[in-house]
């Protein structure tokens, strides 16, 4: 059972608890470059605005594509965030273009899915990669999604497997803005 | 082609262009009585919070649920806001149960179209009303989504009609909380 949305802040600045090992633009505009980043519920008290760097919010909502059987699936073999192994993480905000907004539910579901497979290959580097989806369309944000992945070290190469093939999908054409960031903790 | 989500206000107090008719709680908590009730985009100077009354927030977002096919359909037939006969208006604050937001989206789906006939009702009924959805679920506002329909005085036994259909599908039994407010101006 979900409850109401809940509201996060990634704020990158000089503290926090992970650090920014690399920063890289895949399409557009970049962000400003910054040492550290937390991230926490936005209404913590823990993140402030003042750090000199960048925020952004997303929130978890709910699910937007994914079906009954796919979600027992995913359900039964993800794990969560916070694992005490899982010294890496990346942050991957991503902005799609008007166009596929534009698309009726069937035809996103169809693109999503049936031809680029994102829930079927993000299956496949379950459970090493954990990761958690924050939506921020709808919040004015200057992305539509914030994806954060937590991983091991030794899962490194798997991840950036991962990555590879949902970049050469179909889906990622309407990707109008990416920026790949990288952490450790 | 969808532009950027965009948000708008209803705010209930003492003016507007919209007289209150009638507020009645259809399930759960009512909001405050109110003579006037005006609605703009939430960046207009029009809006006040001063007016004593409540505000409420939603915006026009991408379609959740219907097809491509049942776009078209709709896309066909629907009249815009804003006609000059369509003197009646009803806005209609509904929020739904977490064992709804719960459920992965073909379970969703299947309740709102393939049971419920959501879209087949509502275009039985176009042109005569013409309606706008606004989404504020994930804007932690107190509904998940603001229901505003227009229509001119000759048709409000057809509105009704509609209303009283969808009360009536599989899909309303997740409907924890629903004000049905009516206006004319």
């Amino acid at each position: 059972m979900t409850t109401a949305p809940s509201l996060f802040a990634f704020a990158a600045g000089n503290e926090g608890t992970w650090r920014i090992r690399s920063m890289a633009p895949v399409i557009g505009d970049m962000l400003a470059p910054a040492e550290r980043l937390s991230m926490a519920p936005a209404s913590s008290a823990q993140i402030g605005d003042g750090c000199g760097g960048w925020r952004l919010q997303g929130l978890i909502s709910n699910i937007r594509y994914a079906t009954s059987s796919e979600l027992t699936s995913l359900r039964r073999v993800q794990e969560p965030l916070g694992r005490p192994a899982a010294r890496c993480a990346a942050l991957i905000p991503i902005r799609k273009s008007a166009a596929w907004w534009a698309l009726a539910q069937d035809e996103r579901r169809a693109i999503f899915e049936e031809t680029s497979h994102h829930t079927a290959v993000g299956l496949a580097y379950l459970p090493a990669v954990s990761r958690q989806l924050f939506h921020c369309r709808d919040l004015g944000e200057p992305f539509d999604f914030l994806t954060w992945f937590e991983y091991a070290p030794e899962d490194a190469s798997a991840f950036e497997a991962l990555v590879a093939k949902l970049r050469q999908t179909a889906e990622w054409t309407y990707v109008e803005r990416e920026i790949d960031i990288r952490l450790d903790r």
